[in-house]
């Protein structure tokens, strides 16, 4: 099954680059055990320490950046200007988890002090690294959820060694990054072995099987995300797969916003279905609106007026030809607008249909497969109860969205009651795509959105997942974390209680 | 396979009480349901009063406590007065959870400014309720880890209704204590469902499928706990599941200790060994010493002369039995100790091994596996390099202690830096049995300690495993819950970032 990986420019839809050979499992092996031999020294390095070396990452790729988003064009077709604003979203993440770094807070540390009536003894609690860590690059981020993306700033700040399997849709840029931030973090004092790349589906595999990975960072599709998860759960020792595999991001519009902003909403709507392509795990992909014939006619203007580029790789330009297909097939759905196809070889349309929320009551598949691309379904309702039991019946989303106008809240409260549930974000009279990078984001949602609702891939809690409590009874002062010790000698917030 | 429940009485061996019907699929789905209907109402409730409901638990079981250990006693043999102090333990545990709502930090509220200079909107997080969970009883603690146990008290309080699956150790108990609690939370205006009781094997796979729960907590054993993880895995939407599955918990003796205070380890190893016939999670079963012969004749005089009691179940009973006699078939092991069995069907006699951590070296299935109740192993190591070898390649523990004398501590560092990576509390000087319930408290460690490291089970933080966050981007003031509301007029403690 070792076969080489090989680049290509959606432009075209002809190889770009040289050929990247697959990884072998003693390939996956060496990387792990490398992880493996610097986790002592790098987990050992003062946070401080840390934190610079991070910060040393992220000047790198910004000398980089404008070289690195040349070259993810060529393999992504995503934009130069896209790709220059991911890459300083990219180094921004690496600095933000720097400050988290020295802000402390991550290790939620608590201390208990002894009680002699009860004879209770003194416990100390921090958060501390897990080990290393596989990370699985996503193809639609080919700088921020990459090689260098959130997964890998926040693992490598929380200590942990990582080993990052490449994406098939961009080899040569997940090499040149891997390059950037392996000599940085060598110029920065951290040990070799901290950063390893791995290629192809059968190292993916190897790694999550292997002993001295402790858990998993994936961004990706259902299927594959659901088979990886299998692959770590069934372990002798199984370890967490912190998997983001799908979301429809609904979007409810209730009606005084639609009466009072059909045209900013229509607008604002086909703008984001149709931002990077479709290619969006925010993607707004179910639209539920009021029989509003104004807002619809606005909607089918809005979407006609976009033009859809080349997807990102043949696979994603296969699914979504077979899957919007599929949705021309449908008895129950009809089309409400189709927008322009760029040039590019695997450039497609932007694909719109509409049905009315009882008929699709019926079909909930309908409502709840994603389809990675510039395709969206418009509902119409005619009654909050109605509405929200099909909400409440929606799979897991990463963001659920709510349009109001003053005398909608009421309303709003009701479908916020039921997103609470059901996605990870609620957002106000906006759209969810565009993640703000910031300490309050959070990033997942019930399954599929996340494999652990408890989990963020986005935001200063994304450490959390690479760290665990390690508690200290009667521990002497000396021998204690500095984070720890009577004197806080690195003055981090702590809670006694 | 549906067959009525039994208690048996340990000291006679004959059945205790009456015959309890195991549950129906039919009746594990009301359960699931009547604790869907109650979650909104009892995760809509203000913090404050879920604490007044925990305090109203709490007070209805400290005024039942006698008769619960009176009638616990009859299904376990574990005696009065150590059930009395559990009692005790479980209404303390309520009342801390209720001490953990009304300070509020368990939120981890992080808001994070709009910046009009960036466009980035506003963001706030705070982690809320992840739904029904079912909660598997533990067979040790008939009170303090059963029905209204750790896993009870802080799932209610996240605003988690909970489905109890019985022990089926102690069946009548888990139904006077469900009584009590649905009682009290009834009295407190908590809505009906927020707890029920099923019981049987059966039962319990249907809770951990069924659509309605969210989560699962578990203490058991690692086959039993391995079976139910996965199915919490295999589910279309699978489930974390917070299992507490073994732990061997190695002590060590360093040899500044071992000169000093040889007379004090032994009488404190066998205590611990042998405290509730060494059916304690924490039980020391894997103690290291330096090859002093003055201590190993303390610890075969401490142990030959402790006692041991009737075993909980008959099933305990026959695991030790196997277990042991599999022991005593080893070529490798030479017996140090073996202590009086008490009077009563179910006693055993303590038993400990001795061997060389170089014979052991070779056989680390002999270091790694559990065995539920007073049975330990005693290894004489040469050389702390070799030790830390084997200790890294132990499974992970809850616990791993450290006695020293002051010119061990080189060594103490050594070995707690394999600790850390290995166990999830550092025991200096102490023993692991006797968990505090304290706020630093952390009960979990790597698989199979947990299924999930990051997890604990006593403690403060329990409560993140029903808990899971939410962003509000945008979020008109009055429509955000309290918690992140401009004004805080809950005055929880917040982050601003």
């Amino acid at each position: 099954m070792t076969t080489a990986i090989q680049g290509f420019d959606p432009r075209t839809g002809r190889p770009t680059g040289n050929p990247v050979p697959a990884g072998t499992p003693q390939e996956v092996h060496l990387a792990a055990a490398a992880a493996a031999d610097a986790f002592p020294a790098w987990s050992g390095l003062p946070a401080q320490e840390r934190a610079r070396a991070l910060d040393a990452v992220a000047d790198a790729l910004d000398a980089a950046g404008d070289d690195l988003a040349t070259l993810a064009d060529t393999e992504t077709a995503l934009g130069r200007a896209r790709l220059a604003g991911e890459a300083a979203r990219t180094s921004g993440q690496l600095r933000l988890f720097g400050r988290v770094l020295r802000d402390g807070a991550h290790t939620r540390a608590i201390l208990t002090p002894a009680d002699p009536a009860t004879g209770r003894p003194d416990v100390r609690r921090m958060l501390q690294p897990v080990g290393p860590v596989a990370v699985f690059s996503a193809s639609n981020f080919p700088l921020a959820f990459s090689v260098a993306g959130g997964d890998t700033a926040s693992a490598l700040a929380a200590g942990c060694p990582v080993v990052v399997k490449a994406h098939e849709g961009h080899p040569a840029t997940s090499i040149a990054v891997a390059d950037v931030v392996s000599t940085a973090l060598s110029g920065a004092g951290a040990p070799a072995g901290v950063l390893s790349l791995v290629h192809g589906f059968d190292a993916g595999v190897a790694l999550v099987r292997h002993p001295h990975i402790r858990a998993v960072g994936f961004t990706g599709s259902l299927r594959g995300g659901r088979a990886l998860f299998d692959v770590a759960v069934a372990r002798p020792d199984p370890i967490p797969f912190y998997g983001e595999l799908g979301s429809v991001n609904p979007v409810v519009v209730l009606p005084g916003a639609a009466r009072e902003r059909a045209a900013d909403v229509a607008r604002d709507y086909a703008a984001s279905l149709t931002q990077g392509t479709g290619q969006f795990c925010t993607k707004p992909g179910l639209l539920l609106v009021p029989d509003n014939d104004e807002l619809l006619a606005a909607i089918a203007a809005a979407v006609g007026q976009t033009c859809g580029h080349p997807l990102l790789t043949e696979r994603i330009l296969d699914s979504y030809l077979a899957r919007t297909g599929e949705l021309d097939a449908e008895q129950t759905l009809t089309t409400l607008a189709t927008g322009a196809a760029a040039e590019g070889a695997w450039a497609v349309k932007p694909r719109v249909w509409q049905a009315s929320l009882e008929v699709l009551a019926e079909r909930p598949d309908l409502l709840r497969e994603e389809c990675f691309g510039p395709a969206g379904l418009v509902v119409t309702y005619r009654d909050i109860d109605a509405l929200c039991d099909v909400l409440a019946q929606l799979g897991g989303s990463l963001t659920g969205s709510v349009h109001t106008a003053v005398d909608d809240h009421p309303e709003a409260a009701r479908v916020a009651a039921v997103f609470r549930r059901t996605v990870g974000r609620l957002v106000h009279n906006g759209w969810p795509t565009g993640v703000a990078v910031c300490w309050a984001m959070h990033h997942g949602g019930p399954w599929p959105a996340s494999t652990y609702p408890q989990h963020t891939s986005v935001g200063a809690t994304a450490i959390d997942r690479w760290l665990a409590p390690v508690a200290y009874q009667n521990w002497p002062d000396s021998l204690l974390p500095p984070e720890l010790q009577d004197a806080n000698p690195l003055g981090i917030p702590r809670t006694t209680a």
